[in-house]
């Protein structure tokens, strides 16, 4: 089944010149959704679509009633101060609000001059978080990174058995998430070092990044309800680039027998803009499973997911330090990977988390796992990139890293491309580290 | 300092007169909050606090104005559907509320005729949960429960080496916690026998309860503000008990290396009533820890933790099979401890949770981990009692338990004594197995 339509044409150009320029991040295939008001205002926050460097204000466009049909309930409910409500509403009506947009947006649209009003530019506008996460859970979905990571703290015994048959995922912390821009103080903490007796109290010395997606649930589930794999996307509404901050000194002491906790809450980043599931049709790919490594259980297994379960995102980390501002260099790139190595799909996430009976709401999330490629240079972490600290990595103006420094600002980006399809971006994820207080 | 006040006070009696009785939980002493509308009925959910037999309906009393200042500032708060801005309010306003329904309350008051208008029966009431749960922490605070636990899972290794440095905590899912009277399915998964290959999927045959405490916060932090040690209890609007469901099974394959997931997001079940920290002053004990043991870092210790920072809530557990039911048998007592036994604080747990600048929010809930006391009568889950599902535990009628059975209803209680104080209580938290779909 094809989930290719007529929104995903790359033919497709609309009256906001803007979106029509080449490899733009918001081009008219793209639309995904953000909460925003105007910079500096007291304005309350609503729903809005991206659409080149402007946005439509979706409470504007609720006033001025073009629409009709799910169309018109799901902007109405997308003008709330959160999205969680048109984010429960469900597919039907995820796609009947794109549809309509995608239509009124294209040039020689009968809408233009009314749609005209509901335009501010990107430039003017401030983000919150798009929705309430209730809760959110991190997944672990590289066996790349879960490799590297696994031989830096447990060296003899790196991969553990249960990887290759349990989506292995943890319950995070949603009050410390905030979007883009989030600026945070350097974590204090316990750390032991190897050599000490006893631990000590002080500052993170091996703040790290971790570059993953960010995947938020659509239409929830109820408790006691499994989802089954054939209809998990139907529950997921987009994705983000999510920066997953982590303190390696504190989740090396901290982290056993029940998972990291304090080297993890302290901050954790979105990027502002959730681009649709349907959005990313267009960018999908089959998923294959190695013939040597074991084949999923039956409730982790259905066409679909082989066929077209992964998804070719690239994503990339750049890190832009106080020297570079000063000097005016621009940030430097540290790596680049893609979700499509990733070893469990987002379907196969989806269904293991319900597979007990626990219940989504809309507006949760997962996280996707650090996001590593295969190669040292596609690795999604300083941890990594660093061989745990041992190897200091260049950056473009010769400063070096082997874990972040106060003052680094980390950028991460998202974007897909295919042959014969427009290429569309997430924008970016961006946060900054302050001093320990 | 004492954290004794009049409301405190033995000799106090109320005009309710089934609160006067020996051995209640709801004396005028107690005063705990929750969420209430009267059964089968579609009313609004609203704060309401207990007394004897009845409750205090809250919006009813905000409606009276009876109240000034800071009491009624906060019974507004308390009208709601969530206790959560009430909770926000912060412990001047929680200790206004009090003093005026303690007042209110007493024999001999002027409110009696108008506070009369305000009662319900509390065999005419059903309860929602008392908040809005954001986010929820488990902790890991017995000693003797980690140590039981260790040995079956790590017979090498039972106590890691950072138990006694760290107050060792993970995070939990808000979303499938619900209020007492929860029934669930069985949960599904993933196992592996010791002895298989590979592991296979199928209703969980290890299901257990955990014994434990839920700690409600009220006034939060922001983002980047520890909370010191000084002032974390000013934090702390109260308690509950708390059955942390768990699938052994599931938890033993899946919890390497990032914690407990599918093993406990099945359910999670909660007593109807917050006991205020401020009711549970008579009950302070101190806090101390053996000399061969190592001393806190000082981020966690004070004074006041020292003298006062642990609480004698006894807590005990019962089983109602299908068959005791049918039978007209009591429900069996299985277990009985108290926090006392606690290796770390509230105040510490609060601490050191925010200690890396992670944020509370009003309404959020840390779970004391299982209150496993230093005999094996003492153990919190039936995982300890059985010695790992290898020794049946005998139940009062006969029947024989290593772990749960479809129908088993677990029933957890929480009371305080201590000499020339009344006794408290937190009424029960009950659950049901239902059979695996």
């Amino acid at each position: 089944m094809s989930l290719i339509n007529e929104t995903h044409d790359i033919n497709l150009t609309s009256w906001v010149a803007s979106a029509n320029v080449a490899n733009g991040d918001f081009p008219i295939q793209n639309l995904p959704f953000a909460e925003v008001r105007r910079k500096n205002s007291s304005e309350a926050f609503r729903g809005a679509v991206a659409i080149g460097d402007q946005v439509i204000d979706l409470a504007k466009v609720n006033q001025l009633a073009i629409f009709s049909g799910d169309a018109q309930i799901a902007v109405a409910a997308a003008s709330n101060a959160t999205l969680n409500e048109f984010m429960g509403l469900g597919q039907q009506y995820w796609s009947a609000l794109r549809l309509a947009l995608s239509k009124a947006l294209r040039e020689g649209s009968a809408e233009q001059a009314t749609l005209s009003e509901a335009l501010i530019a990107q430039a003017d506008i401030e983000f919150a978080l798009p929705c309430r996460i209730g809760d959110y859970t991190d997944f672990y979905t590289s066996i790349y990174h879960a490799t590297a990571v696994g031989s830096l703290f447990r060296p003899d015994n790196p991969l553990l058995p249960n990887y290759k048959w349990v989506p292995i995922g943890y319950h995070g912390r949603s009050s410390s998430i905030d979007v883009s821009g989030q600026t945070f103080h350097r974590p204090n903490g316990q750390t032991k070092a190897p050599d000490a007796e006893v631990p000590s109290f002080g500052p993170c010395k091996r703040l790290d990044y971790e570059l993953e997606l960010g995947i938020y649930l659509g239409k929830g589930n109820d408790l006691g309800d499994a989802i089954a794999i054939e209809n998990a996307e139907n529950h997921v509404f987009g994705f983000c680039v999510f920066n997953d901050w982590s303190a390696r000194d504190l989740q090396a002491w901290e982290y056993q027998p029940l998972g990291p906790f304090l080297a993890k809450n302290f901050a954790s980043t979105v990027s502002p803009w959730i681009v649709t599931t349907e959005a990313l049709a267009p960018y999908r790919t089959s998923w294959t499973r190695d013939e040597n490594d074991p084949q999923p259980l039956d409730y982790l297994e259905s066409t679909h997911n082989r066929e077209l379960g992964a998804f070719d995102i690239k994503m990339d980390v750049l890190i832009e330090t106080q020297k570079m501002r000063d000097e005016g260099h621009t940030p430097a790139q540290v790596s680049k990977s893609s979700f499509k190595h990733s070893y469990w799909t987002v379907a196969q996430m989806v269904t293991h988390h319900t597979v007990n009976g626990c219940n989504f709401m809309p507006g949760d999330m997962l996280g996707s796992g650090t996001q590593s490629g295969p190669t040292h240079e596609e690795a999604g972490s300083l941890l990594e990139l660093s061989r745990g600290g041992k190897e200091k990595i260049t950056l473009s103006n010769g400063e070096q890293r082997s874990f972040l420094e106060d003052g680094d600002n980390v950028v991460m980006r998202g974007w897909c491309e295919a042959d014969g399809f427009a290429r569309i971006g997430f924008g970016s994820v961006e946060g900054t580290i302050l001093p320990a207080k």
